[in-house]
């Protein structure tokens, strides 16, 4: 009998591989197991909620049958979900035991079965619950005329308790409803921590009615009112996402030291010493720690804009002080012999210890950027770790530092989205340190991750193609299996899953094709679209040089706005020039030749479009390399002519230009590959 | 000498004439000449300000300084305007001799003057200054390299001074940021009010803190809160524009009812008697005008509503009370009979009368549909004439007899854009009523015109592509001179003003491209595309047939929901018809016969695509009998073989089918003109 069974068994596996294969699930489910059945979908489809769920379940399921219509145009029966126990006999049965907490370290786990005549979802909570309904809306399936779910068992439940998105509203104000798509986009990928950068040089960006000089003075005109704040969390916490808001101090001060001088440490002052800033970088403009009114009116302010939040967390910066205004002030100087400080991170140490009550007062946890953690500092305080080889240091070694010194942390080194680097880099960056062997309490103070999108150069309008979809492939990271890491699965997913996030209400795909209409002046033409296909954004901060290139009102309709990381073509290229040297078969070289090709016509079509297009001048030298490196390749490759290397070098080289449009061109790897092997 | 004067003025006019016809303003100004000569643009450009003008001119100079840096990508140095005569020797000089206010019959004129070094606005108020720079931004030039204006002196002035679109909040919710983006587009084409539709059976969407039963049972939780409501008119004013709220009354009240029953008009009833309405139509829930609550309960909303709006207008609709409930309630019976009513007409303006007071007390003139005018309503009252062809009547007869009879009045039949009627509907429908003569008094009463968007069939994302293009038109019919009429001019303006219009946030392109996608089962395709270029929604209200087909929840994700009036194919396609029958040269044939072989092409892709994309099923017998026609037709044309008249009118007419996923072909009458000349 035996082996029998274990014939059945390898079968029944090797199909329901199969089958899970096939689907475009993201995060990936901790356990998955698929059978060959289906559960059809049709107009009479209805929803039922036992339990003693949150009340956010009745609205994330009527979403829930509003996307699941919109999707499958079946014109569901069932409107709005707004009581227990409604429809007992209904298709998909939703039990929650209890209601969900938005906070850390809560029960966000969910049981999803799905056979051919009912869905149910088990979950101790509504937090796992809604979980649940994004997993489903994934399965969806359908054949020529009709939509079903796979029957199927899913038991799924995060591997990171924060999973974080981090949106920087200072540099470039985010509206409202760009904060809003987003905390969907979050909530579909299952991310629970949204962390909101609402200070710093550039602009304060919260509404304070007790202080009306920051937004008068430091806002340009550009903040959330203190309604907007609470709509926008009311609106997480419905999507199970908690808010963090941070205030960034000491530095980043421009903004608050605009509005209020006398906390500032420059000796002399007056309302002109500070103002806002339209640049880039690191600036020096520093709260004075040794001054009682800046703890006045830091307490003030917390007092105010605590209450506005729900989560038990508050985030204030202490990043990139680099306290020269410290030095250079005599009584600073004074206060830090006083009290024996050794060096000015020790006297910034004395200024986070000071917040750390006014926090506790309204039951906030004091969390900060990786440059508060000094040995005097409060094991409670939670560090961000967000160093790393861009700074000079160790990938994440304050990440390691801080568990090992006790305390909790959440790592952003290897999440910079704003650094324009393919998804690869971050997906295969895990918060747990590899070949560093930490006891259990120490893992246990991993909280997780977050991704932050830093707005230098970032607007409404092309900050979807900045988070989206590679803050996919972290969410993913964050919640399932370490062992989980297979690229070619990934990509493939994550390709369905960028569409659906369009669907949802995220702009990356959209909001592209207005720029490139407008950079082509409107002339319908495919070219331009082509090349922004290898063509990505400046990686790191080598767009904008030295922070002043560009000014926070500066254009950003620019071909490199309209660019992204994970360039279409660039993989699709590589491949094909790999497989070609492994084996010139002449499909192999069709292959790579045809790209050649597309890519002479694509800078014809440039040139002929530049000559009522401004905007498409600056492509031209980079197009043109291409085209002549093209060209020669061809001569190579297809006519088999003998060519000059010299030439072929030179030509390569300028296909490495950074110097054009602050555009990189992301085939240049595969192209030295294929010049240096032929 | 004179007939040399004579000559260079000819010469320069026809010079003048040609450039003009060049330039894609929109709405056309009253008075424009251009010159040969162009002001250059570089980063060094810069603005200034003068007079006393309204600081609305400070934030709109700054977006304007944003827009033109956005298109151009200059790099500008300067960043925001705040101060009166910043830079005295900017090259553009803003004048404003006085701070314009927001209303009608206000003075909106401006000169614009351009020269080769130097632009100067000369306007009474900002108003007139904002609506320059619109001017302005559209007047940009380029050549390969570079951006100018043409030299020219623009001479500009309203024809009407209500130049409307009302946007219907309550069938389908609008979120704010939707209103935001409108608003923007409506200042771009010179548009001041904005009338915003807050209620009616299907909900109730503004917060009243005293009355909070009307959110909290009437809404769905989709409703604007007072600071929302605040934020968008201090926006509107912002912009130039004034915002009308309207309240509607005593009809359309199944919300107001839902939360009110005591105040319906049924003799008995309970919580349960009314509740917010899923579908579309006429409904009879209305208020009782005979019970003194009615009145105090209106009184009390009057005063927490009025007082968040600037503008001295306010709308409480009054329209489609068919007055059942008042016939079979007894109380309400004796109540007519009592006042000498003759019937629910003068019962209605009754109504309407104790209203007035309740609005004059906060300033504000009480504004309704046509139905408030009777002999009795106070002269004060302004008539909104919205009835014509569909409802039996002669197209605006309210209108004129509205003047005759005293009253002040707005045009909306001709407007309606939510029937998704052509372009030149809307565009060739003048306020001013032809052949009938009206004194010049009766003339000045006709205030201009408005468009509304009734939001049955309408989400906040195909919203755009009902409003616009296509009410840029309806813009410059209220705005230029009346003889401002030729369709091809518009057509061409307006395709670009299209594009501009997606450059400020509009998203009826972009949303468009979402939805095909999502149609197509995310395969990438152009069949799809091209079948929706000579495709249109039904039109009247012949889709969702008997208003019980869609619910307010039903999918709006559908071909129909992509598809536009003014179907892209259809004009081009009916000119190469007109020509080919003309002239049957090989030429116009094969204009013709191109069409034949797109089409039956656009069949078998879609006929593929079906295979995986189950929302492309309904489209297939359309494009099914689209391709067969054109078979036949490729036979008769091109092979000049003798085809069965009876199989081609078969298949003509079922090209003319309305059954097929809500849309019809464009095309029908160009294929019958075709079928039946040949």
């Amino acid at each position: 009998m035996k082996y029998i069974f274990i014939l059945f068994a390898s079968c029944f596996l090797a199909n329901s591989q199969v089958k899970t294969d096939a689907l475009n699930l993201m995060p990936w489910p901790q356990s998955i197991s698929v059978t060959n059945g289906s559960f059809a979908l049709d107009k009479n489809f209805k929803v039922n909620i036992t339990g003693n769920p949150n009340p956010r379940i009745f609205a994330r399921t009527s979403q829930f049958l509003r996307r699941l219509d919109g999707r499958t145009g079946l014109f569901f029966n069932q409107g709005f979900v707004t009581k227990i126990n409604e429809f007992p006999s209904a298709q998909l049965q939703i039990n929650c035991s209890q209601s969900g907490k938005i906070g850390i370290n809560q029960d966000e786990s969910y049981q999803l079965e799905i056979q051919s005549n009912k869905i149910t979802i088990n979950a101790n909570s509504d937090l796992g619950a809604i979980h649940a309904l994004e997993t489903l809306l994934q399965l969806l399936q359908n054949n020529s005329t009709s939509y079903y779910f796979p029957t199927a068992t899913i038991s799924d439940f995060p591997r990171f308790t924060w999973r974080g998105l981090m949106i920087d509203a200072a540099r470039h104000f985010q509206p409202v409803d760009v904060i809003k798509r987003n905390l969907d986009a979050m909530a579909a990928m299952k991310m629970n921590v949204f962390h909101w950068h609402l200070t710093d040089d550039q602009g304060w960006r919260i509404e304070l009615k007790n202080h009306p000089k920051l937004i008068q003075l430091s806002s340009d005109g550009n903040y959330y009112t203190q309604e907007e704040i609470k709509n926008i969390v009311k609106y997480a916490d419905e999507r199970g996402i908690m808010v963090v808001p941070e205030i960034d101090v000491p530095g980043h001060g421009s903004a608050i030291l605009t509005a209020y001088p006398e906390v500032g440490s420059k000796l002399n002052f007056d309302e002109n010493t500070y103002s806002l800033e339209r640049n880039s970088g690191i600036f020096t403009p520093t709260l004075d720690p040794s001054n009682p009114k800046t703890y006045q009116l830091l307490s003030e302010i917390f007092d105010e804009v605590c209450p506005l939040f729900l989560g038990n967390f508050f985030h204030i910066g202490g990043d990139e002080n680099e306290g020269k205004d410290w030095d250079s002030n005599p009584k600073i100087q004074e206060f830090k012999k006083k009290n024996n400080f050794a060096n000015n991170h020790e006297l910034q140490t004395y200024f986070t210890m000071q917040l750390i009550p006014m926090l506790k007062k309204h039951n906030k946890t004091l969390m900060g950027w990786e440059e508060i953690m000094t040995k005097n500092l409060s094991k409670e305080a939670i560090i961000h770790s967000w160093k790393g080889s861009n700074e000079g240091i160790a990938a994440g070694q304050s990440l390691v530092n801080a568990v090992k010194n006790g305390y909790k942390t959440v790592l952003s080194n290897g999440y910079y989205i704003d650094l324009m680097l393919g998804v690869e880099n971050h997906y295969l960056n895990d918060p747990m340190p590899k070949n560093i062997t930490l006891t259990t309490e120490e893992k246990a103070r991993i909280l997780g991750g977050e991704a932050p999108i830093w707005s230098e150069l970032v607007t409404p309008t092309t900050i979807d193609s900045r988070i989206w979809p590679r803050t996919a492939a972290i969410a993913e990271r964050l919640w399932s299996n370490e062992n989980i890491t297979d690229m070619t699965s990934l990509r493939k997913r994550m390709n369905v899953i960028s569409l659906q996030l369009e669907e949802l209400g995220i702009t990356h795909i959209r909001n592209k094709e207005v720029l490139l209409r407008h950079i082509s002046n409107n002339q319908t033409n495919t070219a331009l679209e082509d090349f922004s296909n290898i063509c990505e954004p400046l990686k790191l901060y080598s767009r904008n040089n030295e922070g002043t290139e560009y000014k926070t009102y500066s254009p950003f309709t620019l071909f490199a706005d309209a660019s992204t990381p994970d360039a279409k073509d660039a993989l699709g290229f590589d491949a094909a020039v790999t497989n070609y040297l492994k084996n010139k078969s002449s499909e192999n070289q069709l292959l790579v030749t045809d790209y050649f090709k597309k890519w002479i016509n694509v800078n014809a079509e440039l040139i002929e479009l530049s000559s009522n297009a401004p905007l498409i001048q600056p492509l031209l030298p980079l197009s043109k390399s291409l085209s002549d490196l093209s060209q020669q390749l061809l001569l190579k490759i297809e006519k088999k002519q003998i060519v000059n290397p010299t030439l072929v070098n030179d030509l390569l080289e300028q296909c490495n230009s950074k110097n054009h449009a602050d555009v990189e061109l992301a085939v240049y790897n595969s192209l030295k590959k294929l010049v240096s092997a032929e």
